[in-house]
């Protein structure tokens, strides 16, 4: 059947109230542990629904759909897909599904892991509950990592940021945009802007909803604009999230990071990388071996339904792209900031 | 009544042969030199099809709405708009419409004043042929262009394109597509990889498009991917256009263009900007003369009739930006390659 059956609104979740601490969520689970509802981000900013998920399986096509993304968001939603695994009792094949549904981020394999040692272990309450926490203990990350990175910014600044390192990609608060909500609370923002970030839009459909949600204000550009307000002065700091980070500070992010790491250095405008711990994956010495998913040349060609190439042009699509710890000013963790970002800077914060 | 009365098909068109040399053309004359027929460059690929204009408003209106767009192309006409307002005998009103119909190329202008000149001096008949020649000697600057710029490239290479600089944006031929279309001719060139060029995506519609008619291999990229491709060594040279070019040979080109320079710099990557000498502009010392165009903000949020930003979002739209001289490896131009970019490498070429 999948995971399309049924669209809910958020008051009519099951659901006491959302871990994520927002008005919405990315991925909950239900009160009886026996379904995960996810916001379909696909269909934002246009509407507001959850898709239910039944099975692991149900997550996993969700994760692969692109109905939940965001590195922290899809490890959050794997690590309830395990609960619904475990509850029907077919955990082997599950886990694998559920791990290998992405290959970029490195906080899914790291959560159906973590989650998937419970459920051998413990009940499927037992299991339910290392869920939720995992859920919790993400959301606390975000504000861990808020309250860090908006110590680093200057005063009155205008924040540059990417794709949409949210509320929406995370279990709640958002990691890029985590220190853009704590800056703002504290008085030190005056703008975002915030690069649209094709092929998917994340920035023009998610970033800006969620921020225009909390009052923050919020300009979009395209993908290519970034230069000229740089070059303009204009741009105080970017801060970014991270899909996954290597042992020696390389970054993996949603394809156009690198370019405006770039440009930052070109203008001597300080770069933050800002990801739960989770997100770094010490078992990969340098970006050199992080899988850069290629996603489907049509997901390029055609914009909101649309073709808008000739037909019989294809595209390219890799999905991320790697930029090097060399051009990283720091990485912010809910651990601390690394400002040295190389093997011994973060290293000194693994335990 | 306006440009969008008629729509027609090149074939019907009342014109012995395109002076483009291919089998569209951005913008013809009629052989009674009673209407432009201008191929409405926003239909494209989808639909080939041209509109008419049969004043010289008409003309402006075209320019200022986009359905001819490209500097050369613009400049060629509004040649044709100066011949239809001395045939109405309404010069002096209709040369301010059409030299302020956009702020940033400098061919407009210049194309303007120089058949403006012949019309308030010569016949109806001897503006026609001015405007024609304008546009001839356009596609013969292109040539020259296209020989000039492959000659500059290594053997085997990727070319990195943005925006569309083609024949569509010119004469015929091209000027950054006129190298690519010689380097292909004489099997220096392996493959073009097309920016999209958000908001527009001249480089989907409109580069693809030519390339794909000329059988040239082309993939597209979103604006964001160029830095990727980069970072693994799989571009051999970027070639773009300008909107206008300054005494010190700082360059003014579509939105994205600068951050590629940067890329390109980075990475060690030859970055050519072809362009007919009408680009030029002596009469401006440097970039920071040069106005910017800022478009409406929702040129950037919808895509394709298609709103993809939330409601009560805007966005920034700069029409242009600015590449400083000293990331321009050479200016290719039909008086030959100008290498030392600065006033006196400019200078050198001028008479």
């Amino acid at each position: 059947m999948g995971y399309r059956a049924r669209v809910l609104t958020v008051d009519t979740l099951p659901i006491a109230r959302p871990l994520s601490g927002a008005r919405y969520s990315a991925a909950e689970l239900s009160s009886d542990g026996d379904a995960v509802y996810l916001l379909d981000q696909r269909r934002l900013p246009g509407e507001e629904a959850y898709v239910v998920a039944r099975t692991a399986s149900d997550v996993a096509q969700a994760i692969r759909d692109m109905v939940v993304r965001g590195a922290p968001a899809i490890g959050v939603a794997a690590a309830y897909g395990v609960a619904l695994a475990r509850r029907a009792g077919e955990l082997d094949a599950a886990l694998d599904e559920l791990a290998s549904a992405r290959p970029t981020a490195v906080n899914l394999r790291w959560a159906v892991e973590r989650i998937g040692a419970v459920a051998r272990a413990g009940s499927v309450e037992d299991t339910c509950h290392a869920a939720r926490a995992l859920h919790r203990d993400d959301v606390a990350a975000c504000r861990a990592i808020g309250a860090i990175g908006a110590d680093l910014l200057p005063a009155r600044t205008t924040v540059l940021t990417h794709c949409n390192a949210g509320a929406l990609a995370t279990g709640g608060f958002g990691t890029a945009l985590g220190v853009v909500r704590a800056a703002w609370a504290s008085g030190k923002l005056s703008l975002v802007l915030a690069d649209e970030t094709r092929p998917y839009l994340q920035g023009a459909r998610l970033t800006a909803w969620e921020l225009r949600e909390d009052g923050v204000p919020v300009e979009l550009l395209t993908d290519g604009m970034a230069g000229h307000f740089f070059a303009r002065g204009e741009i105080g700091a970017v801060v970014v999230g991270a899909d996954r980070i290597a042992a020696n500070g390389d970054v993996a992010n949603k394809i156009g990071t690198y370019g405006l790491a770039v440009l930052a250095r070109a203008h001597d405008v300080p770069f933050y990388v800002a990801a739960p711990w989770s997100t770094v994956d010490l078992a990969t010495p340098s970006g050199r071996e992080i899988v850069i998913e290629e996603r489907a040349s049509d997901e390029v060609t055609t914009i909101a339904g649309v073709r808008v190439a000739p037909q019989g042009v294809s595209a390219r699509h890799p999905g991320f792209d790697v930029t090097p710890a060399r051009l990283v000013t720091a990485i912010i963790t809910e651990r601390g900031a690394i400002a040295r970002v190389d093997a011994a800077g973060l290293s000194a914060l693994a335990r």
